[in-house]
C-alpha cells in the first residue's frame, strides 16, 4: 500500500476516535498530508472531502482542475465548478450523496470564514467541529521519511546562516538583510517556511517584528528568524548578531537565553512533558530575574506546518514520544532596548533529543560595526 | 476628523444596513482599513472587536502587544493574553461587557476556522454572519488617497516588467525568473501582492501554476503574473513572453486575447455592469472559437486585497461607479500546449476607465531563444 493509502487509513481510524463522519479540507498541511496536493484556491473553494467509508472527492474551481487531476494520491473523483455558477450547487449535490446534512463534519483549521459560514448556511443541520485533533493524532510523531525531509529543510536553513550573518553590517536595512536570507534559501531551490524576521535595535524587543526600512547601526542587536521548506516540511531557526562589539548587558542576556535553551534541550526526552520542557527554560530566565520578559511559550511543533503540535507551553502535559518534532526558542525582550531569542528545532529520539540544526554559538556573533 | 474616524463612521453605518451589531476582525484588509494595523497573529488570536456604539477593542497575544499599542488609528483599549492561559477568558469577559451573546456578529472573511469554530462554541447563542458586505460597501469605491497608492503600486509593478522579460532566456528555470521579479520589486522597497506566477511551455496552460524547476526553452510561451504592494495597496499585471520567434498559433492566440482585453476595457465605463465587461471579453474569444478555453472570470476587484469586489464575472450585475478598481485579464488555455493571459488593472473614471499600468504590447514580446 502506498504512503497516501496508509495515511488515509490512519485518518479514518482517528475520525472514529474523534467522532467525525466526514472531513472538509482546504489547501494546507492536512490536504498535503493526505494527497500530496498543495496548490491554493485562494478566494475560490478548492477542497478535499473525506468520507468515512467511501473514496475521497475533490471540489475544484475549473482553473485549478488540471492541477488537481495530477494529485499524487490519485484521487479521481473530481468535481469542477466555474466562476459564473459558483461552488454551492456542487457541494449541495455531494452533500445529498454523502448525507452530510445528518452528520458531523470536521473542518480544516485553516479554512477561511468566507467558506465556513457559507457551508454552515448550506448544510444547516450538520454539526461542525475542528478536524485538528485527527491530524494532530496522525501527524504528531513523524516517520522516517518525514524526519529526513525535516533534516533536509534544516540543512538548507543552516546553510543560509552564513549569508544572513554576512549581510548584517552598518547601514543595511532590515528588509535588505531579509532579502539576502530569502535569496540564499531560493538559490538552494527551496522556498521560505514563513516570512523571514529581521529585527534590529529596539525592534529586536518585538518577537514578531516585520522587517522594515530601519538601518543597522553599531551597537545593534539583530535577531534573524527564518526557515527553508523542503518537500512541504519546514525549517526554523533564530540566530542573533551584534553589530560591533556587544555591550555587557547584551552579552549577559545572550548567556541567560543560551543557558535556558540548553536547559530545555536537556529536559526533552521520551516521557517528559511539554510543560516540563517549558519550565526548564523558564526557570533559568526567571532565576536570572527576567521572567516577565519571556513573553511567549518555549516552542512549537513543526512539520508540514511551521507551527503545529506539540506546543512547548506551560500547563500542557503532552508526553513527548519518539518522532515528535518541535522548536526550542526561549527569548528575553526588553521593551525599547533589545531582545534576544535562540532557536533550533529538535526531534525526540529513543534516548533524548536530537537537533536538526547546527549548534547554537555559545557567545554572541559579532558583525562588522563600520563600513569602509 | 482623521481618516480612521471617517472610515469607522462609514463602517458603523454599513453595520446598520447589514444588520450587524458587532464585528470581529482578524489581521487582513478590513483591520488595516479601519486601523492601519497589519501585523499577523498567525495561530494566536489577534483581533479587533468593533461594537456599534462603543470604542473598538484589540485582543492580542502578549508577544504582539507592543506592536498593537502603536496602531495608527490609536485604538487604546488593548487586552492581552499569554500563551499559558489562552485567549478564551479574554473573549468571554469582553462578551459580557458588550452583550455579544445576544447579538449578531460579523466575522472577518479571512478568519480561520481554528478561531471561528471556537468562538462559535464560546458564544453559543450568538448569530454569526460574514462581515464581507460591510467592507465591500465601504471599500468598493476608492478615494483619492487610495487611488494614489494603487497608482504607486502599479508603477513599481510596471518597473519590474523589464527585469521580468530580460530574465526570460533559454535554460532559466521558472523559479529563477520568479526570483528575478521578486528581487526587482524588493529593490523598490515594496513587497509582492501575491505569490509570483511564472508558467512556461505546457505549464502556461495552468492559470495558477506555481513556479517550479522547469527550464525555459525555445518555442516556450511564458506567462508572468505578479504585483507589488505599496502602503497595503496591490498591483497586479500579467505579461507574456515567447522564447525565440513565436509560432503562428501563439501569435494568433495572443492577438485574440489582446482584442478581448481591449473590448473589455472599452466596455468599462460608469453605469456599465460587471457582466457586460465580462461579456465583451468573452464574446471576442468565443467568436474566435476558443470560448471553452477561457476558464475563469474576466477580472477581480483590487485594493487592500489583491482580490476583492467588484468581480468582473458573468451573471453579476454590479453597476460600475467612479473609483471602482479591478483587473481585466482574459485568457485562453490550451491543455498540454500553452496558455496566454493579458492583465492590467483599471479604475472607473467619470468618463470611462483609466489603466494604472502601461499599455499591453499589441504583439508578443520575444526573448532570446538561445544562450551563448
Amino acid at each position: 500500500m502506498d504512503i497516501y493509502s496508509n495515511r488515509l487509513q490512519a485518518v479514518h481510524q482517528a475520525m472514529v476516535t474523534w467522532g467525525l463522519d466526514t472531513l472538509i479540507l482546504t489547501p494546507g498541511a492536512a490536504m498535503r498530508y493526505l494527497t500530496g496536493f498543495s496548490e491554493e484556491g485562494f478566494e475560490r473553494l478548492l477542497c478535499l472531502v473525506v468520507p468515512d467509508d467511501r473514496p475521497c472527492v475533490f471540489i475544484t474551481p475549473s482553473l485549478n482542475a488540471e492541477q488537481v487531476r495530477h494529485n499524487p494520491a490519485g484521487v479521481n473523483d473530481i468535481r469542477e465548478w466555474g466562476d459564473a455558477e459558483g461552488w454551492e450547487k456542487t457541494l449541495r449535490e455531494l452533500s445529498s450523496q454523502l448525507d452530510l446534512d445528518i452528520g458531523i463534519v470536521g473542518i480544516d483549521e485553516g479554512m477561511s470564514a468566507r467558506f465556513l459560514l457559507r457551508i454552515q448556511e448550506i448544510l444547516s443541520t450538520t454539526l461542525f467541529k475542528t478536524s485538528e485533533p485527527v491530524f494532530t493524532e496522525c501527524r504528531i510523531q513523524k516517520d522516517a521519511g518525514e524526519l529526513a525531509s525535516l533534516q533536509h529543510a534544516s540543512e538548507i536553513t543552516d546553510r543560509a546562516i552564513a549569508a544572513a550573518v554576512s549581510s548584517c553590517s552598518e547601514g543595511k536595512t532590515e528588509k535588505e538583510v531579509a532579502l539576502a536570507i530569502n535569496n540564499a534559501i531560493a538559490l538552494s531551490g527551496a522556498s521560505t517556511s514563513f516570512e523571514t524576521i529581521v529585527s534590529s535595535g529596539p525592534n529586536s524587543a518585538l518577537p514578531h517584528h516585520t522587517p522594515g526600512s530601519r538601518k543597522l547601526r553599531t551597537g545593534d542587536i539583530v535577531n534573524l528568524d527564518f526557515g527553508a521548506r523542503f518537500d512541504g516540511y519546514c525549517g526554523d531557526i533564530t540566530r542573533v548578531v551584534s553589530i560591533g562589539e556587544p555591550s555587557q548587558a547584551a552579552s549577559e542576556i545572550y548567556d541567560i537565553v543560551f543557558r535556558a535553551h540548553q536547559a530545555a534541550k536537556a529536559a526533552a526526552y521520551p516521557g517528559a512533558t511539554t510543560h516540563s520542557v517549558d519550565s526548564a527554560a523558564r526557570a533559568v530566565i526567571t532565576e536570572a530575574g527576567y521572567g516577565e520578559f519571556f513573553i511567549h511559550r518555549t516552542g512549537h511543533g513543526i512539520g508540514l506546518d511551521d507551527h503545529e503540535q506539540p506546543n512547548i507551553v506551560s500547563g500542557s502535559y503532552q508526553k513527548l514520544l519518539p518522532g515528535m518534532c518541535f522548536s526550542i526558542e526561549p527569548g528575553i525582550y526588553l521593551p525599547g532596548k533589545f531582545g534576544i531569542r535562540l532557536e533550533n528545532i529538535y526531534t525526540i529520539t529513543n534516548e533524548g533529543c536530537r537537533s536538526f540544526n547546527q549548534e547554537i554559538p555559545a557567545k554572541l556573533t559579532t558583525a562588522e560595526g563600520s563600513v569602509d
